[in-house]
């Protein structure tokens, strides 16, 4: 059996998989070759080097596992017809995500920026306000596996927490759950918004000036779903009006965030590089959830971890 | 009955006390009266500003409440010589102080100082390493109120906490409790070190350079207890030579730190100003120590909150 990876992983991580599935063929190669492909009954990928026309030749392969959590660039009509198991590493992103969250949020409250701030300057300053966490109210868009393990540690800091989702079904870890109308209502209870939801036809431009009106005026929102939850002007009138303390963003509208944006001359916004998923453990994990998949394959079982409806999209 | 505060406390918690306690003479003061002192039954101080010759003066005192933690500078013999009950408001630390300690390891491993550093050049960069926090282990040199409450927290986060004391008897939130003698074969586990002791003969210099040199390469050292747990030269010997990771200090052998003080120069370190249990709730919930404190003392009842041994200091 042929397992093509369409990337180099790390030596240590090679090794392992050679030395625990002796009986299969690894080949690993830092672009993807018609050649491999044609051999392959396994692909490996992170998901951006498919197309229909590899996947024409590729004409052995039976599964593709991809290493990351984002589908949106593989060819999903060709996968489909072919009848070809689609499976991911989901949920990888949650914890390195849960945590930067929490990094974010404990940082202002502690006055951490402050902090680094007179350190660079060399300076001993203690004239500022520190405020705690404890004792808020939170409110989540979206409270799926990151949400949830969002709220998992926030209950933890005895955050009472609140999600927003279509259903309105009780969520892991919320002390609340209400459906998306109930939106405007919650909005000025909430001391922390964060938002982790995906970019859809409901979600995007969901926020507007309005909104950030209702909030407290000592609120902090934070946007770690996409970038179109809400038009950047919004976002920036509302801050630059001071309708919230501070937000904290990882994602964007445009990315990279244009030189010229007016959020970089902001001092109330944290602009994280949308790096809050990245792990030093990425790799390691994916590799924890590919090598039971392989065996269960080999076995001949097809009930796969993660295995996505391409069509749907998860 | 005469209350005397020798501080003058924010309006909205003057009014409050004024409105729940009708009965009571209020006394509030910025400095230290000698006319209000020998007519006080009840002083409340942030216990900086008594000596000897003031509690002679307050003749008729027969409860001091401190607003602080801190009793190292109240005349202790001439206090139990008279009988004078003392309480204070030991545990207010505990959850700013935790809250820190995790805002500065989450921003440590999330990478927020590369993250701030950016967004002041306006640059959009990615090119950082970030770490996760779970799957940690903590070792807690002085699992008490402070440091269990961090357990609390580093268990949420799924790290595994050891726990270091003079007695090596279980301490809440540690998954292991060891005496301090098992420090130099604990400390090469340790992925984060975080001190909460206090000063004491034990505690003077308990760290050295050797105990750096057995700490991992990736390790992170918090000192959040007393500036004497190591020399600075021997903490700036090991961040020089790389010994450990980081290091995030909020207390020093000498505060303010000088400015000459190489710790300024080192690109491993946090320098705190001795602020992390600062909290703007501080006083407000003085204030919820001392009024069922206050009830108490009305009613003829002496078993107070916080009621403390003022010759052995806690």
């Amino acid at each position: 059996m042929r397992v093509y990876f369409t990337f180099d992983p790390r030596p240590d991580l090679k090794e392992s998989l050679l030395r625990d599935f002796p009986e299969v063929d690894f080949v690993f190669h830092k672009k993807i070759d018609a050649e491999e492909l044609a051999k392959a009954e396994v692909i490996v990928t992170y998901g951006e080097d498919l197309d229909e026309e590899k996947i024409k030749i590729a004409e052995k392969v039976e599964w593709i596992f991809v290493a990351s959590a984002g589908i949106e660039k593989m060819p999903a009509q060709a996968i489909a017809e072919r009848g070809i198991i689609v499976s991911n590493v989901r949920g990888i992103h949650k914890k390195p995500m849960a945590e930067s969250i929490l990094a974010h949020l404990l940082s202002i409250k502690r006055a951490l920026p402050f902090i680094y701030k007179n350190q660079q300057e060399k300076t001993w300053n203690q004239k500022t306000k520190l405020y705690e966490l404890n004792g808020s109210t939170a409110l989540i868009l979206g409270p799926g596996a990151i949400g949830s393990e969002v709220g998992r540690m926030l209950q933890a800091f005895e955050v009472y927490t609140i999600g927003l989702n279509r259903s309105g079904e009780s969520a892991p870890y919320m002390n609340e759950t209400h459906t998306m109308d109930k939106l405007e209502e919650l909005l000025p209870k909430a001391d922390v918004v964060i938002s982790i939801l995906p970019s859809t036809k409901e979600t995007r431009y969901l926020l507007t000036y309005e909104h950030f009106a209702l909030m407290k005026e000592s609120c902090i929102f934070m946007n770690f779903g996409r970038g179109d939850l809400v038009k950047t002007e919004d976002l920036i009138r509302a801050l630059e009006e001071r309708k919230i303390f501070h937000a904290v963003l990882d994602v964007y509208e445009t990315e990279p965030l244009p030189a010229d944006s007016k959020l970089w001359d902001l001092d109330n916004v944290t602009i994280s590089p949308h790096i809050s998923s990245r792990s030093s453990r990425y790799l390691e994990r994916s590799f924890e959830i590919f090598k039971p998949s392989l065996r269960k394959w080999m076995k001949g079982e097809r009930d796969l971890e993660n295995k996505m409806d391409i069509l749907r999209g998860y």
